[in-house]
């Protein structure tokens, strides 16, 4: 093991998440893998349940003691429900955690149960826990050693929004989301819905007005607005691997042109580097950020309804999951937020 | 040719529609093919542009001339601008034309003007003309030999709708329709989009609140109504070759439940033949209705919101083009309307 | 139920050469649906099972003895192994018998055991089964009651040959076959493998040179020859929906030149509606065949090499399975082999 | 510019080798951009052409002059036929040249003429131009300036062959090859062919036994066997953005069992980085190599017909072009061969 590195651990290794995170920490210069555990494969090597990883990681799954043994950050991604007790344990031991799952994003437990139909049995770790898109949050992660790492739809539809929200151009609490997700996105499971000859050439919404994410999406959106952010949020399940596209509908408060909107978003984001705000008349299209930790934005407006119409296009696997939990960690090791995320998105 | 079947002409028979039209025509019991023109490939045999005709129909393309002077019904699939004359010379000679593109669609002159930029030039053959889904219009089209075929897009979102706006559950001028089709919307024609690798595991929107069909799906909106529609709509391209998802969101007007909405869309639908009302938490699947001439629609509520969804999915090529102009061609002929339209959808 | 229609049952209509024969069927102008059953559904709507059946069959799943006793025709679509029982049944009580399954497909006792392991047990069922590529077989369908349908690979592959073969062109006992199939071969059930996330832009062989259509294979290429046939048979898994593409390499016996071949080809398919000799240097796509019951055949040479190079496709499911089913129902029946599969194959 | 930094420029930088092979060189930490070049889209941001590169680099396209004045290193990315002059102007000015097209990869001067329909105008640059697939003949680049990057299929295939003609298990004169390519190996540039809703869900083959890699395959595959190597090639089009496999079928000559040659395989390739045999039983696939510079091979046996199947897949724009080009500038410029390619593939 190399001194200066940070030793990163991940439980849950076998998912989709999980995967994704052990591939892109395998090119995080600063970076070492602590461990891997799983469940389902434990003793088993990572490469062979993923055989695109022989070579590069040939590491045997363990369970998750000795992965929390072994690492300095412990990432976890798993259903929800599993992590608080094992937040505990890693906070104890002095180290850091970052949850890729849905336990720590919500800072009311009201909304938890609701969504969740859980309780939150460790009260005094979500005071302890921060709920961080870098970029709208890094603030609050200074010397905190518990994230929450946000989920695919609301990063995109949070960083959509921000300026506009900020900037107080549109409505709150009557906003209308249509986003599309990759197929990544309902994980590695097996369901019918997923099976290619059902998903490929097909395309439907599911969870409409019914999806967790929309309690998360509400918080982070009240917290920018300044006041209560209402939302009509349909996901639709899209026959691409990876990538989400938000299509995002907002009445405009006042009269405001789109150069004016534009110009703002421009500001708000020119020291971001993981969110580009399109030239105006460009589509933000997912094509151009996948396998990427980039944001890309589009804006346009619809002047006969007084309506913006924001396009917000991630990698549901990179910024959207993994990507952004590097950037967590990064961002919480005192590393450039970009350490080992300095991917150029292949053109095809 | 057989004494009692119909002579079904085709200008324009290379292009995607023009070429469906063909294919369902073929099959279609009462109906045979009185010839297929094409400017590009005068001359050619059909199927040597599509090899899959090949041994179906091995007809030669030839000018449209030869095709109005051999065909009962005209059928034309051509850019806009071209139909004023085409449609004067078919109905001076008596015989009904039917036009797939959009010189006939709209009732309102300066519609036209604004989204299309050309004007009328023989006014006194629009006052003949019935835009025309059979659905919702099938009393106007009665004696009828001029038909505006309706777009793919308004024909998925008019059915949507139809029986929320004519039972007043909804707010008709505050519309929000976010479209996903596929590729063989944009035609036969190449551009660097719908190039395969730049196409494939993409997704954007294009065109969002100023696409052509916009005035189209206000006319028939308001229509139903009785009173001004408007809407902000949003189509995007989706990765599949055909079908379209309509995800339609309005504003319900009282307290109405989403049993109730779906008992009056039951209703409304009970004796149509190619709409199918879903039942209640399912969602419209482009996959249950492409290579069909069905329509699918699914009924969602947003109770946090007062908001209804309606997803309206349909084969942009069957339904939305060439089987609509092939009902259309059975109405007015007196024919059963399902008569060659009996295609069942394949599952995958 | 009509005085005149065949009535057709299956057992098994739930997979997806199930569902595909049922969706046939109900387009067949002279066949009606007796029964369906299933194990895993039975007292289940089809229709909820597959929605894109929805109004044009909702009956429900039964058991098998219901089918049985409400049909003329009873098709089969289940795993090797369970047939002989289901056709002794039906063959009792005077019925016909189309086994889309593997269990009546090989004539010699000995290739069933080596590659299925397992026995006949019902030996004089199998003196009166005929395997039926009606194209090469129906010569011998005549009067029989019970089929084994053949399966999708060996179709391609032997109305590939069978013109070659018969005339003495090429080596039979030598053969290299390197075929691609789409993912509804692979069935409904699920699978990581056929996971969309694993099987979306990936391409892989699989059973190279051990899969069990090989016996079958080589069967009716052995019967085409006159003389011993082997051949190294190598499946490949390819993301598509539908259809299979053999791409057949054989040396020549003999100096002959590729019009020769092309020409005998053409002469000896002049009269069959189904295969389509392509013209030379076109090359035959699955594309151009899915949703029909065409096969395609195109033929090429390495004059360098001495080999002649065939490619032949068809969908998998229709003259793969379903469509070839009806097929040899209508021949059994008395019926024009067409009736009901004059599908025109959409070209996109 | 940085002291220490390798100035890498790409004449041809819009086609989609020259776009990959730009995105590879920005996150290779010894080399930077000394300038882009295109024809068709001088004066513009090569952002422009590919938003994906937006804040990555926002280069101007120039001249190739400005290009090859300011670099270290010339990529050149052309149709056939327009480098000889090129890398003369490049050497002379004692600068490396590196062709990712096809002028220099045949030693005979008299195969370019048959298949390329050209003649060699500058043969002294032939004589100092190293046809260079690293692993095969990395000890014939010392000190060169002039190399001719090998092609995609002919890397695969040559990968695939070279321990089994090395060591004598096969007959090197009557192989063949089923080759799948990803449709970005057939450019940037627009045809039917690869307009989407013609090339998805498609499959065909192409330039059967007539493919201009022929020859590159066949003097590799010589040069290996120590005897004049023959092969029928017969590529076919894959409806997925990247990745070739090839299905490789040759002879044994001798009595060798499968374990044999697999260990063979290991052996030859135990040192190398970017080659992976894997493990007997399980089948090469090119969703594990894409985005990456590997290439996979798993070997099988047909014993029945005394044959040997290999499946060697590589992302044909990484290993097949960009990737091995800078694999090559790599191993010229001496640094190690894998700088700036550790890139691990993405799972999915």
């Amino acid at each position: 093991m190399t001194e200066n590195k940070i030793r990163a651990g991940i439980i849950g290794a076998t998912g989709y998440a999980g995967e994704e995170l052990l591939r892109l920490l395998l090119m995080h210069p600063l970076a070492e893998i602590g461990g891997i555990s799983s469940v389902s494969f434990e003793g088993q090597k990572i490469s062979e349940v993923y055989p695109s990883l022989a070579a590069f990681c040939d590491m045997v799954l363990t369970d998750e003691d000795a992965v929390i043994a072994n690492s300095d950050v412990v990432f976890a991604s798993l259903p929800h429900g599993l992590c608080e007790e094992k937040a505990k344990k890693v906070l104890t031991l002095g180290k850091a955690f970052i949850d890729l799952g849905a336990d720590f994003r919500l800072y009311r437990e009201e909304d938890y149960q609701q969504w969740y139909g859980l309780e939150y049995k460790e009260k005094q770790l979500h005071e302890q826990a921060v709920y961080c898109i870098p970029e709208l949050h890094r603030g609050l992660a200074g010397g905190k050693r518990l994230i929450g790492n946000p989920g695919c739809y609301p990063t995109s539809i949070a960083l959509g929004l921000a300026p506009a929200l900020k900037a107080g151009f549109v409505f709150a609490d009557d906003i209308i989301i249509d986003s599309k997700s990759g197929v990544t996105g309902a994980g590695r499971g097996l369901s019918q819905k997923t099976h290619y000859p059902d998903c490929n050439e097909a395309f439907s919404p599911y969870k409409a007005a019914e999806h967790r994410h929309t309690p998360e999406i509400e918080q982070t959106l009240t917290e920018l607005a300044g006041e209560r952010a209402m939302v009509t949020f349909v996901p639709h399940l899209l026959p691409v691997n990876r990538g989400i596209v938000s299509t995002i509908y907002a009445k405009l408060k006042q009269s405001v042109t789109l150069e004016e909107v534009h110009r703002s978003y421009e500001v708000f984001y020119q020291d971001e580097e993981f969110v580009r705000v399109m030239p105006l008349g460009d589509y933000a299209n997912l094509k151009n950020v996948t396998f990427s930790n980039m944001c890309d934005i589009s804006l346009h407006m619809d002047s006969r309804m007084n309506r913006m119409i924001v396009v917000s296009t991630i990698d549901n696997m990179v910024k959207g999951a993994a990507g952004q939990a590097i950037q967590n960690m990064n961002l919480i090791c005192g590393l450039p937020e970009d350490t080992g995320l300095k991917l150029v998105p292949p053109a095809f």
